[in-house]
């Protein structure tokens, strides 16, 4: 009964009953903050308990600017209850707390609350741009751009569309950067059978964890600008960047940095989630997009399409309202916020370096620098006889790999065939959300099992055919 | 900034600054019972307020039955916390108790929690379902039958998946019930240009108020039985029948009933939600759907397509298993619990009465029975010179109508045109949710603007043409 976000991991149905040489499963396989230990947000908990039952309004125990958010977030629902439909677009405050969280985090750049619809988690944001963007049949029909390794919702939503995915490859030996000649490539082969309407970024990247460069960001957008493709950023990890020397760039400032020729025109949709950043409220289900130079026929159609689904949760959308809308450093809960989102992103890091380090020690395993995001995505050598043996069994040899892991450890990982490989390449997706203790665990264990899974399939021999 | 349910209701954006002939706009357009001022049932937020900040459960002002509840789910949710995704199919522990309530509601019909899929609000459901089971192109592309009229969910999604859709037209002139014979029309009718697939019925109707009669369920199934169709029967009404002498029959007990020849053949999906009944709370996103006789891979796919949006939104979960789950008479909220049921019921059911009453006094308007949901559909007579001149405008007559009482009155209706009617025929949907008071004043307010209405375009001459 275990969800695994149809990466293929699997974890599913383990640790019942069945005898196995392990005494826990140790789960590295989603990016479920809280279910991996993590405590929520006291100020973000307080507030969401606070509209979901506003008697706590007159209680001492709750602090006075929790009580100014919630009550603020309650006269913008509809009979001042969480009860209550949203607009399709989300509560208007909340929509005005957005755009001034993101004016604060872009340094000034213009941010417009017209342009912003919450969302049911950034998925749902995702889903019905590429709804609205993709159509035609044959040689017309829209092809999206999407990175390799990706998160699995975008071929899964381009595949029930029935638009065209257009593969662009991150350069490993580059730490997963994203190469602007790669995407030439792409663009220039997928346009003989498709019409390229749209490219997606994600930024930091999902399952890479690397931070773009401004420059990076700078050519996608002169070539989306170039090639008029609709730009969708992927930017739910915004808030987890952990390398000292590297920082999040959304591509909205970049864009307005380039200047109006290219603000005023490129279409451009961003994505940010409560899932995860330092707060990981996934259940929840509270998210954003803000969308730039939309036609506004092309808004109303978006917001009636946004409508099919009524609103967006409004707890999660009082829940979004926090994270863009926190304590301040005058105000009462300040310190504790503070202190939970430091000892969050602190520790983030601290795993973010040991899984690297850790990794690169292991013979046949190379594994790129965790620069932000919530996972690691290295490259396992798998030797030809254990490639043989998979494709014999009918399964890739990564999940061969990860299903041997989890029998023999109770390790849970993602097969990296689940987002996307270069052809020939093998790689797992972990998540860095263990806590300290058990991520070191899990790597010795790792280390182990990769250590003798060489051993049992090398030989001097060619594999047999 | 009005979200308006894509049913065309004409509100949007009023009482703005502009001058107007009323002080105030009497909102009865859509189902959202919060936002009329219906309060929130107690323990309800209460169990969502101790879920969403568990210190709370150390707090003496809660009820121990409260803390149970909130217990019990958080045991169920990964690192015993809302911020948690739960599976795709919602938490485990809410799906055993929907199915116990079910088996409670239908008298021990057996319900296996196997068949319980909670949703974010029953739209997602019906929606997830449609996607399933539509497909094909030309002739054999599926045919989905829907009462005409219909709550606008069905003919959005069925045109946004290109299926087709049949309609059936509930008789109006004996009190909205379900004809039989024209369920066969309909159905050899569309055979001959397109392959019916599924029958969606809603049950208390929307917007047509009506309960349903055993025997007529009986029929249905029947013919669902001989023409191999997927029923859907949307029953998120089931708490809200009125009419003393009438009471809610689910399909699925009706089916059982039937026999082990229908109960173990016929595909259904029944739907319920968060949003309606007693508790009205719409924003929680909150739902579940049973299905019936699932082929093992149909249900695998329908997982696959569920974990698309991740999981519901997990508060929503946690309101869904109080409806289903609520105070016991020994436990200490029964008292209020039920009081505060009672009231909302109650005056609903005295709403109902004075809505049907009041409207069939007006000389030109006729409305059925509010037997069950929270609407009335009545008809009302549009004169030839006013059909005429909504027609030069480019409107329908009856959406003419209502934005013409908006105008003058501040009423928000829904025109009919949005739900569907018999050609010739025009309606407008109210939502008996107003106060009492408002209530009377809303209806008072449209009796003297039909009888203007009607007087404004008399005439002995024929309409100019």
């Amino acid at each position: 009964k275990q969800h695994d976000h149809y990466t293929g991991a699997p974890c599913a149905g383990y640790n019942k009953g069945q005898k196995h040489p392990f005494t826990e499963v140790i789960k590295a396989n989603i990016g479920d903050s809280h279910a991996m230990g993590q405590k929520p947000i006291t100020f973000l908990r307080q507030v969401v308990a606070l509209c979901s039952f506003p008697e706590l309004l007159n209680s001492p125990s709750f602090p006075e600017d929790a009580k100014q958010r919630a009550r603020r977030i309650l006269q913008g629902c509809g009979g001042q209850s969480l009860g209550s439909y949203s607009a399709s677009q989300g509560v208007d405050c909340i929509r005005q707390d957005v755009a001034v969280y993101i004016e604060q985090r872009d340094k000034g750049v213009p941010a417009d609350w017209d342009n912003i619809y919450l969302t049911t988690g950034a998925s749902d944001g995702i889903v019905s741009i590429l709804k609205m963007l993709v159509s035609g049949q044959g040689r017309s029909r829209s092809g999206v751009m999407i990175p390799i390794p990706q998160y699995p919702l975008y071929s899964a939503a381009i595949s029930e569309l029935e638009a065209v995915q257009i593969n662009y490859y991150l350069d490993e030996d580059n730490c997963w950067a994203l190469d602007i000649n790669e995407l030439h490539r792409a663009y220039q082969a997928a346009k003989e059978h498709c019409h390229p309407r749209v490219i997606c970024i994600i930024n930091p990247g999902n399952p890479t964890g690397q931070v773009q460069s401004r420059k990076c960001i700078e050519d996608v957008l002169h070539f989306a600008y170039e090639e008029n493709l609709f730009v969708m950023s992927d930017e739910v990890y915004q808030d987890n960047v952990y390398s000292p020397d590297l920082q999040f760039h959304s591509f909205k400032k970049v864009l307005y940095e380039m200047g109006p020729e290219y603000f005023n025109t490129v279409e451009l949709a961003s994505f940010h989630s409560t899932s995860k950043g330092y707060s990981g409220e996934c259940g929840f289900r509270g998210g954003y997009m803000e969308v730039l130079n939309l036609d506004l026929e092309v808004k109303a159609q978006l917001v009636k399409l946004l409508s099919v689904r009524l609103c967006p949760p409004v707890s999660g959308q009082a829940a979004m309202d926090v994270i863009v809308n926190p304590p301040l450093p005058h105000e009462p809960s300040y310190l504790q916020f503070h202190k939970e989102k430091s000892a969050v992103l602190g520790a983030l890091a601290e795993k973010a370096q040991v899984t690297e380090q850790t990794l690169n020690t292991v013979p046949g395993i190379k594994c790129n620098p965790v620069q932000g995001a919530m996972y690691a995505f290295p490259r396992i050598f798998i030797p030809p006889r254990a490639v043989e043996e998979a494709k014999s069994l009918g399964m890739s040899p990564d999940m061969m790999y990860c299903l041997r892991l989890l029998e023999e450890t109770g390790i849970c990982l993602v097969p990296g065939s689940g987002f996307g490989q270069r052809e020939g390449t093998y790689h797992f997706r972990m998540t860095i959300l263990p806590t300290t203790e058990k991520l070191k665990v899990l790597l010795e264990k790792l280390r182990d099992f990769h250590i003798k899974f060489l051993k049992e399939y090398a030989s001097l021999e060619e594999p047999k055919r």
